[in-house]
């Protein structure tokens, strides 16, 4: 049993859950809970680290059994850490237990365009983690086939992002480009038209026809898309909005475009 | 100028920011930023605190000039406070200098049914104050008519709740009901068609009508909708979900329903 932070592997757990530099460097991440841990594919898993407390708990045995096992086959390692180091390595307030260590997987862009059927959500410079890890679970929800984000997006790995995608994070493809701009052209090229919900959009966001390879541009909380950007898409839409609002936060507008392209596709 | 955080001043301020009690007692509540600050409505602003950096910061002059002259027209108090008592005090970790301590709005149950035009958002124990807030953005987007809370629901003036609104807060109506399936058989009595998300809806929720008085019920984020609540629905809906996403966000979900209503509308 692991009983001290300073243990390498507590080490190496604590700045693989603070650093994005960690991450991309292990091509690692850590998810928490039991949710999250079972759900990872199997073959992903590095680690599982769960604590002396979770352990003993007479409901987790059936599930720890079914781990050890899939330790075996899948060849990761499973490790029993004090409550206390536990706690202290966790990145929530009240732990459940079970962190697991999960290889990063990797998508190419290949696997997000699939003809007519593409459906992506394209985000420049996304920064609330909780924003982004919404915007994969409720992608997957309307069918999206994939998430193109520019570098400075925030990392699809932070804990906060992780735990809001409820699972989406095993599921789906994503691809994160140094060059947005030029990935939008190819996207243009393979017959991707590409909108973006802007203040000079003439048509509501329910007036376009979304049926075809469509990607949604969706811009940084506070300032939107950045002009460069903005000027590739090919249509402008917007959004309607009563009363005095000036915007919708992001998620929620890439909800509404990504669920009324799901719409019209479910209406084909 | 304030230089103590013992002043009695920044202690009420100080419990104005942390307890819903506080906030309950004196009928008030704190908004933070010059935006939150310009744009609450002068009447019900008490008090306006601002930095000593903020004051003497040139760009600021012409707004506190105005809120000078506000200040004697509607009989509010301005003060200063220095700059290390401010970020004390403040609930921000960047804060921009100014803070107002505003009078708490009270609505009546008439202000949010307004025959036919009626579209409410009910809410049973939302715990997220984030959600809370952006579900008041979006709903005056959507043009809702307002929301109802149970009393479990976090409280709306809690200062993260408030800095999602976006300013919705000074405009979207609200009533915080002791007793919500009381509230509801009052609506259903008016003629309110309740819809509930729900695992036994039969019909997505773009092929119900929503163009007469209508409500949306949405659950608590981890729990749903109580078996109680759900049971008062006249109509449960579905929303279409891909992959295998089990729910949406809470905020997601009302996002959908809130703006089919609202398109719908448009298109009338």
């Amino acid at each position: 049993m692991i009983t001290s932070t300073s243990n390498q592997q507590m080490k190496d757990l604590a700045a693989l859950l603070k650093k994005s530099k960690e991450r991309k460097v292990n091509k690692a991440f850590v998810v928490e809970g039991t949710k999250m841990v079972a759900e990872a594919p199997k073959n992903w898993l590095r680690k599982v680290y769960v604590s002396e407390g979770y352990e003993k708990n007479p409901e987790n045995q059936t599930l720890l059994k079914a781990f050890s096992k899939d330790a075996s086959t899948y060849g990761f390692a499973m490790e029993t850490v004090s409550d206390s180091v536990f706690k202290s390595v966790s990145d929530t307030q009240t732990p459940q237990g079970i962190m697991a260590v999960v290889a990063m997987p990797e998508y190419s862009m290949e696997q997000l365009v699939q003809g007519d059927k593409t459906h992506l959500l394209i985000l420049e410079s996304i920064q609330d983690p909780g924003n982004l890890g919404t915007m994969l679970r409720t992608g997957e929800g309307a069918g999206i086939t994939g998430v193109i984000m520019n570098k400075t997006t925030v990392d699809l790995f932070n804990p906060k992002t992780i735990r809001s995608t409820m699972g989406s994070i095993y599921r789906m493809p994503f691809y994160v480009t140094e060059d947005l701009s030029g990935t939008l052209e190819d996207l243009k090229a393979q017959g991707v038209a590409l909108y973006a919900a802007h203040l000079k959009g003439e048509n509501s966001y329910d007036e376009e026809d979304y049926t075809k390879a469509c990607g949604f541009l969706i811009g940084n909380e506070g300032n939107g898309l950045s002009e460069k950007i903005a000027n590739q898409a090919d249509t402008y839409i917007k959004i309607p909005m009563e009363g005095q609002v000036e915007s919708l936060n992001a998620a929620i507008s890439a909800t509404l475009l990504m669920y009324e392209a799901n719409r019209q596709r479910r209406r084909q």
